[in-house]
Order: C-alpha cells, then sequence, then structure tokens
C-alpha cells in the first residue's frame, strides 16, 4: 500500500459504514481496521467483516483488549448497567477508546506509508463522548504526528452532520443498503430493539431524511 | 488512593527509578506503572519490581504487548539489528509507545483520581526519539484530557537535564544507591556491557558529575 491509500477505522456501525463508502470514493486502495476491545456486543465484528467486504478491501482486526483492563466501563462490562446521569458521563464511555484506537492505527499507517485515516465520529450525535469532539481529534493528530514524525491526517467527514444528513449522504452514493449490515443497538439485538437510545437516535436520522433505514427491526 | 497521590512510568532504566525518589518526595501516596510491551530486556520488569519495592511503593505491571504486534522495531525483535541511519530515527524506536503508556497510565490515573503523572522522558539525551520531546509531552497532556474530560498533569521533571545533572539530582536525595538496581545496556546483560551507546551516556553522566556508577559493569 502507498499514494492514494487510506485507513478506515470500521466499527460496524451506521457512521463508520458512512465513511468507508466516502473514502472507496476518495481513494485508490482501503485497509479497513476493526478493534476487538472486549466490547459485549460482538456482533459489531461481524458487520465490519460484512461491510469490508462489501466494500471489496481487506480487513485487520486488532486485538485491544487491553483497553477493558483498564478501567471498568458498560460497554466491556456484562455487569454494568447502561446509565446516563445528568452532568456525569454516560456508562457507556470506554475512557481512552478513540485515543487508542487512533495511536493504533496511526502507527499501522506509518507502517505501510499510508497518510490519511478516516474515523466516523461525529460531535452532533449527543452522545457526550469527549473522544468524539472536533477539538479532540485535531489535538490527536497533532499529537500522533509529534510521536512519531508523520505528517497524519485524520479525516472525520460527519464530524458535524446530522444522522439524517449523513443518511442522505449515503443515499448519494448508492450505498444505502449497505446499512442492512450495520450494528447500532446498544441492547446488542440483531433484529434491533428499536427501543434503546442508540436505535431511536437511528431511527430519528431515517425519519428525517424520509428514508427506509434497511436493518431488520423487531 | 486520591489527594496527593501520583504515578510514576517506570522502566527500570536510570531516569524513571530519579522520577521516583523526586515523586516519593512530592507525595504522600505513589503509584508505580510498568508496561509489557514484549521488549527484549525482560530484566528492566525486574529493575522496576525492585525499585518500586526500595521506594515501598506497589508497582502494577501492564500488559502492553499489543504495542509489539503494530510494527517492527528492534526493541521488540530478536532479530532486527540495533542500528542509527544518519537522517532516520533509530532502530530502537518504537512508535507510539510514550503515547500508549501515557494514555494507559491516564485511563488507571482516572480510575483512581489521581491527577499526577510522572515519566523520565528527557529531551537532552539525543536518543532522537520524538516522543521523548517537551512539545510532545506537552500535546499529549492536552489530548489526553479532552479525551477524557479529565485534568491531569504530566510531569517531566529530567526534561531539559543532562545525564549528570540527574545523577547530580539522585545523590541530592540520597538514593544514589537505588542505580545499582537500574538498566541501561542496550545489549542487555547484567552486569552491563559498558560499550554499547546507552552504557556510553550512561558512564559519560557518572564521569562528568564526578560519582561513580553503583552499577556493576563487566
Amino acid at each position: 500500500m502507498a499514494g492514494n491509500s487510506a485507513i478506515v477505522l470500521l466499527s460496524g456501525g451506521q457512521d463508520s459504514a458512512t465513511c468507508l463508502s466516502l473514502a472507496c470514493r476518495a481513494h485508490e486502495s482501503i485497509l479497513a481496521i476493526a478493534f476487538d476491545y472486549g466490547q459485549r456486543h460482538r456482533i459489531e465484528l461481524e458487520k465490519a467483516k460484512k461491510l469490508s467486504s462489501l466494500a471489496g478491501c481487506p480487513l485487520r482486526v486488532i486485538d485491544a483488549t487491553f483497553i477493558s483492563q483498564l478501567s471498568d466501563n458498560a460497554l466491556t462490562s456484562d455487569t454494568l448497567p447502561i446509565t446516563t446521569e445528568p452532568g456525569q458521563l454516560p456508562s457507556t464511555f470506554v475512557p481512552g477508546r478513540n485515543l487508542f484506537f487512533l495511536s493504533m492505527a496511526a502507527v499501522i499507517a506509518r507502517q505501510h506509508k499510508i497518510d490519511t485515516i478516516y474515523t466516523g465520529v461525529c460531535q452532533t450525535d449527543f452522545s457526550g463522548y469527549p473522544d468524539c469532539r472536533d477539538d479532540f481529534i485535531k489535538s490527536a493528530e497533532q499529537t500522533i504526528n509529534l510521536a512519531m514524525d508523520t505528517r497524519l491526517s485524520i479525516k472525520t467527514p460527519l464530524m458535524h452532520l446530522t444522522k439524517s444528513e449523513t443518511v442522505l449522504l449515503m443515499k448519494e452514493q448508492g450505498n444505502l443498503s449497505w446499512y442492512a449490515h450495520t450494528h447500532t443497538c446498544y441492547n446488542g439485538q440483531a433484529p434491533a430493539c428499536g427501543q434503546c437510545p442508540a436505535c431511536q437516535l437511528r431511527l430519528n436520522g431515517f425519519r428525517e431524511a424520509n428514508i427506509n433505514d434497511p436493518l431488520p427491526y423487531i
């Protein structure tokens, strides 16, 4: 890999699927990366595999299970409940997650002489995760480049889009059908529950865009 | 742990031993952290254990072996030679290492409500590692705090000291004898070889400070 190549961080969710589609248009070759960080919902990794095969690009699954050993959170624990308390970060916040993901992707990018990384983070989705904000991404890009003497660019094409704008963007690219192979549900269900905050956010986006979500729901 | 506590990154080398001594003076309680990143010289981890016992603080050894899977370098490979080519980073550079170490320590600090992390990085030692420079550390501190909504402070008391100044600082604190339990030699030898660039740098520091290195040499 070299030249006009990019890495796409692929979580198996709707946003990273959209990023993958955008990156496939803009680059000659793509390496998709998914992280096994001990997440509750193993289905995410299956979806990442399916999405990369739809995009015709290789997928590398990185063992990032060290993350779940560092702190307690509801996304990597089977026992902690998913909660949101006013004024606190949601219990689904995995501290350092995006910083680890971006840093690991950057080491691989450097190794393969790739200078662009895509991530589907979005500060308009009100998740309350500080590592989805634009100021974090810009700071991480600078820190990573200082750490390794590189000139990597971290692209976040969805940063300021609403969920419905993201859906419309995917429609424009003719890849709406990929969304049938994504995972969003916080309850880890397939068909999706349609009730949890993550499903609700997703469904609202499709509703506003006046487009049917191809994902099966209960 | 809380209040006046700090984390010290302990590599088992001379600089991190000095940091540990400084931190013990300034804080009521210390948590030492060492990283197993698949380094060639397992002796570093033994030295970290000995140093933390001399300091009377607990040591947590973190599994960071994922780092060695991400790229090729001479410190985690048994087959790559240790080389320095003009204009290139030395083959001992482990891309992202200090960024991963600081990020992992930060997650643990957040979990334990500790707000200070010490690292013995030093930009005057001419190692050529970009992630030992002050601009990297300042950027990493900002990025980590943005990632996790924290106000961690990363302290680098040796950043602008020469090796001889570091030795004199340790003497002032009455802990020169700790240096007998540190590891520096790039050839992984104990007694140390005294010939490799790392041993030479160390010995020069003691010579300039006019102090005997308590470490056994061949």
